[in-house]
């Protein structure tokens, strides 16, 4: 690839240049390995003898590619990770597709291919397909990124929440609204505004911590776009629960709620891509924050919240003055591509 | 979804305009269904409990979205599941996630889930999971798929490469380059031909058949981008083998021919969307291409070549007057953004 530092048209045309880019760029950097067995049209892999697939998908467009904390291919990676996590399953596979722009540095899929791979390697995600292509200057804008995962929830091992009952304890497993404010800061919206690092990070290891301590949590969710209130909400409409926070208790760094006041952004709705909702019986939220708290990523897990009823389907939200009121999912366009 | 005709920023936000587009076009569309069982990060399947699990992706980003012979999506459906069975699998489940362009019409885009649908019917394949990015005006080019397709090869039925021997057949299953043709006439780029239908069809049921009728079919590959000629110069190189074409023998349709010759294409290069190249003992030639031709998408199925050797790793094409010369992958770019 000495000769093509950009990428042009024919990387994507399935010939010899889509070859040198595969095997010379992207492979190496993704999996470490120069040469692989025969790539075949799809990966034929082992899957365990009992045990639900679970899949997920998605695509990733965000702007800018590099921003504090990440980039892109972490994102991608840690963010179809943690939709397996929450799911209860252990992360398996991953595919990975790219939509290049013509024009692209090939150092910056380089260097994106190995984020993705060291972001791989905090679960043991393992990576089984992929598909590149490219598209004309001016029909993408730089690189967009497909993940899916799949995974095994193991026998035993789904979670349950229609088990969910009144008295359960809703937790947080870190600050909110961190990946929003520093995608927008990344954007240099904020001119004025310190450098915020996005909480972007693969949950898996303290997901799986915190069932070991506890037999009994119901659900797992990560409040990406629309943010936690959007994730609660859907999850008391869901299940027909009635859940109430308690403002006091959400966790907010002290410069993004700086940011939120300027820019008039409310952190329950910013997008949030290292974090983690928990619902569990009250009785076992010392011992599970005490796992969460363990990992530097769960450093600042909380209560923020009770399951006050069922049958309803509203979640609520109590001021520090004593009053209540319902909170929707998030309505209209708060900041576009921020994954 | 009555006020709103096309897309807009909100609609990727993960809130209520994102909820409202799901719920009331993709799905119905997609999947024929209203509302379905809450819908979690990722989906929880059955998967049987022996048997290789078979995994492939794909993104596309054809031009334009709607061309003779299909559109968009049934070529993501299509190909994804050609992809699973010429691997030998069973297909099992879709994942669809899309990035759409601000202001594309809703109506495009339910045309489109419509017939991913219909071309998913043809081989049971089922959605399982999906994404929804918006991008804005400008930042990507109308509509981009991914599909990623999960299948089953079932104990036994791996395809055996490492058996392909001298005096083996090479088998196509239809003539040679109509999809590439077709996204051109549909471009307009060559404005003095007649139409003509891409061959973008699901393979499985025939593929199934062909190996019904017999168990030693070597190895399958749909030569898609790069055509027959890299399909078949891969599979060279990676097994090694001497692989002889007649070039009499190759079926290219006249209207095809035609337009290759006037914009110096070769069909060897071209892709093909509905076309499978099989490698087989010659003496179960006869009963595949029964099986093939009982199927539309089969009816011009024949042998094509021989596996004349081992060892070298060569693809050669022997021209009506005897003469011999080797093919190589597709070199440099041959038409843009055909799938």
């Amino acid at each position: 690839m000495e000769a093509e530092q950009r990428i042009n048209m024919s990387h994507g045309d399935g010939g010899e240049s889509a070859h040198r880019l595969l095997n010379g760029v992207i492979l190496p950097a993704l999996t470490g390995t120069e040469s692989r067995e025969p790539l075949g049209d799809a990966a034929l892999l082992p899957f365990p003898s009992a045990g639900k697939l679970a899949v997920t998908t998605d695509s990733f467009v965000i702007k800018p590619l590099f921003f504090p904390g990440g980039d892109i291919g972490k994102l991608a990676v840690a963010g179809t990770v943690n939709d397996l996590a929450v799911s209860g399953a252990v992360p398996l596979y991953l595919t990975v597709s790219f939509i290049l722009e013509e024009g692209l540095p090939v150092e910056h899929l380089r260097t994106i291919c190995r984020s993705m791979a060291k972001e791989a390697a905090v679960s043991g995600i393992r990576v089984a397909a992929g598909d590149t292509k490219v598209v004309g200057k001016g029909d993408c804008d730089g690189l967009f990124i497909n993940t899916t995962g799949i995974g095994v929830v193991e026998p035993g091992a789904e979670l349950r929440p229609q088990l969910i009952e009144e008295g359960d304890a809703v937790v947080v497993t870190g600050t909110l609204g961190d990946h929003g404010i520093a995608v927008l800061t990344a954007r240099e919206e904020l001119g004025l505004m310190s450098e915020i690092p996005s909480d972007c990070a693969t949950l898996f290891p303290m997901l799986k911590k915190a069932r070991e301590v506890s037999a009994d949590i119901r659900i797992l969710r990560d409040p990406t776009r629309g943010g936690l209130a959007t994730a609660l909400a859907e999850i008391c409409e869901d299940y027909r629960l009635t859940v109430e926070l308690e403002e006091e208790l959400l966790p907010v760094k002290p410069e993004v709620e700086g940011a939120c006041e300027l820019m008039g952004f409310d952190p329950l709705y910013l997008a949030n891509e290292g974090k983690a909702v928990l619902i569990l019986p009250a009785r076992d939220v010392p011992a599970v924050l005490d796992a969460l708290r363990y990992f530097p990523e769960g450093r600042n897990a909380c209560l923020v919240g009770m399951v006050t009823g069922r049958e309803k389907g509203q979640l609520l939200i109590r001021t520090p003055f004593g009053s209540t009121r319902r909170l929707y999912r998030l309505a209209g366009s708060m900041l576009p591509r921020i994954c």
